[in-house]
């Protein structure tokens, strides 16, 4: 499954005879029905996603895809641009947030180099798919060629491709990118026809002034960019990032293969969103891990029609509320396979 | 520390000291400050009530206590009594939700017999502490003696010295017990001076006639209780049941010996609301799980303060959102202890 058309035919449509079964199943555990909420609808979901009510307990991936921003020199961020190469170091050495916490979900984590701008040591612990040293500046002009966006798509859909291949059947969104959540605003601002100011925040902790700019910033990316509700792919290329087409593509190939995605933050949200712009179909398999503080965030799981299912404050990305909510996942699969019925246990029914 | 006197004498103080250096350690770590919301304030919190920074990976458990209630005879639940007998086999069986999401959390089940009405195996898998065979009807007289309720609480207390010996560092609050939302709703009503049909929710599932006997049988209980703000132990007696009294001297013992405390859904907070009123100084030692879909769980979260980790329309009790909470409560631990820093990892930080 090569090509991006190809994904784009394979996707399925949910399985919805599989989540009444799950949800059969749940309601004759030894529990009053519905009770276990959200993990309830979780287990059903899933079930959908995977084509089964027969789940099997997650096999999970975070995939943190890292790329750098043109747009950084528009001083749009609280930190300096070397420290996208440096985090990608600090993940492939374990010490992140995302590797902390991906390990106590028992997720492999895979770190790729979509477009990190300074060169990065050749190590087989990073992926390298390198579609160009960082975006342009999308204030100034289009952020990639529709030929580089479709290039990131396509590793993204080849990453997923290779994850279920080797029997990976959950994947958590990760990203790591100075500057990234103005083209994420961008972005989303563009998709949902929503003013720059209601979907631009404070990333990772910026003053009113650097604020103000970054508003400023994206309202002349998207009138530069003039999007085109027939032209997503366009879209994405004027305003995304590599780590974001990356991602958007690892999500529609994920589709194709029924293994279930948990978006992130804000970030992962809004490359979820260019996904489910260039490949409708796609949607059935996102999961909403977490509400970032990010005003975005809202806008864009509201346009996707998902509650995330954590609201813990989080604003670091790279993966961590995917992470964090890996194991609500697999608890919602427990429950359906571990609960005993009360015809098993011996367990007198409503009165 | 056999008596409630002696737990009630040694509850020290949260430790504010280790809590800011847990923060301190936190801002050090690579992510922008405060961008893990609140995993740091766990953190910290668990600092607090540890009294060190050099926190170490929890050692959980989860207890479950089991009373019947005399109450039940109202017709106020969606569930005959027989079933809390029943259940606490299937808890001893492995095949409760809360055994399947116990597993999963990596703790020890502890299932106690605080007054079952029907006497149940005899099991080394159970506790029994049984106080009596269930309360009497708290709609026509006090639910306990005096001395019985102190037996549960001092029966919890010893609960809590024998896991704090036993190296536990971690307690989730469960129970069971048909009828149990009547009493912790009487409980909170009396306690926090609210009217019944404020915190007087659908439990198991209840329809709205029954509903109605719920809150007419609360509101006849309370009256007859007429409790005084001086006495709290009275009010536990009388609209108390045994578990809630046997989970309250928990909390109490485990906030003697610096456990923190997971508190599960309503009921097992109306447990934690009555140790608070026996003895306020043990509050620092509570953590709030979830936010339940019963009416009363708020008002009761309000009054102790606290915000639940999760809200993730539970109902089910047991101990299950205390279950699922420990998962975060693990990784705020790992967080400060695994993550690196920006001088350990190479990354510059803020410009």
């Amino acid at each position: 499954m090569k090509t991006l058309e190809q994904a784009l035919e394979a996707i399925p449509t949910p399985d919805l005879a599989a989540a009444r079964e799950a949800q059969a199943r749940l309601d004759a555990k030894t529990k009053p029905p519905g009770s276990l909420g959200r993990l309830e609808e979780l287990a059903c979901a899933l079930a959908a996603i995977r084509g089964t009510a027969d789940l099997e307990l997650p096999v999970k991936a975070l995939v943190v895809m890292a790329g750098d921003h043109g747009v950084a020199e528009e001083g749009v961020s609280a930190f300096p641009q070397e420290v996208t190469g440096q985090m990608v170091l600090n993940f492939v050495r374990g010490g992140a947030g995302v590797n902390v916490l991906g390990r106590l979900a028992g997720a492999r984590v895979v770190v790729v180099d979509m477009g990190v701008k300074a060169p990065l040591p050749a190590d087989p612990a990073i992926r390298s798919v390198r579609v160009a040293p960082g975006t342009r500046n999308l204030a100034r002009g289009p952020a990639m060629t529709r030929a580089e966006a479709t290039r990131a798509l396509e590793a993204g859909v080849a990453i997923a491709d290779e994850l279920a291949r080797d029997g990976v059947t959950l994947v958590g969104l990760g990203e790591m990118g100075i500057a990234n959540t103005t083209p994420a605003s961008a972005l989303v601002a563009a998709y949902l026809g929503l003013a720059p100011e209601e979907v631009t925040g404070r990333g990772t902790g910026i003053d009113d002034a650097t604020h103000r700019r970054k508003v400023a910033v994206i309202r002349r990316a998207v009138e530069l960019a003039a999007p085109d509700a027939a032209d997503p792919l366009g879209t994405l290329a004027s305003l995304g990032g590599l780590e974001l087409a990356g991602l958007a593509g690892l999500v529609i190939g994920c589709a194709a293969r029924r293994v279930p995605v948990l978006m992130d933050g804000f970030i992962s949200t809004a490359a979820a969103l260019a996904a489910t712009r260039v490949a409708p179909a796609c949607a059935y398999a996102l999961l909403a891990s977490h509400m970032s503080v990010e005003p975005g965030h809202r806008a864009a799981l509201a346009a996707l029609d998902r509650r995330p299912l954590l609201d813990l404050g989080l604003r670091l990305g790279e993966g961590t509320g995917g992470a964090l909510a890996m194991h609500l996942v697999e608890a919602s699969v427990r429950v359906l396979r571990e609960m005993a019925t009360f015809a098993s246990a011996g367990v007198s029914g409503k009165a």
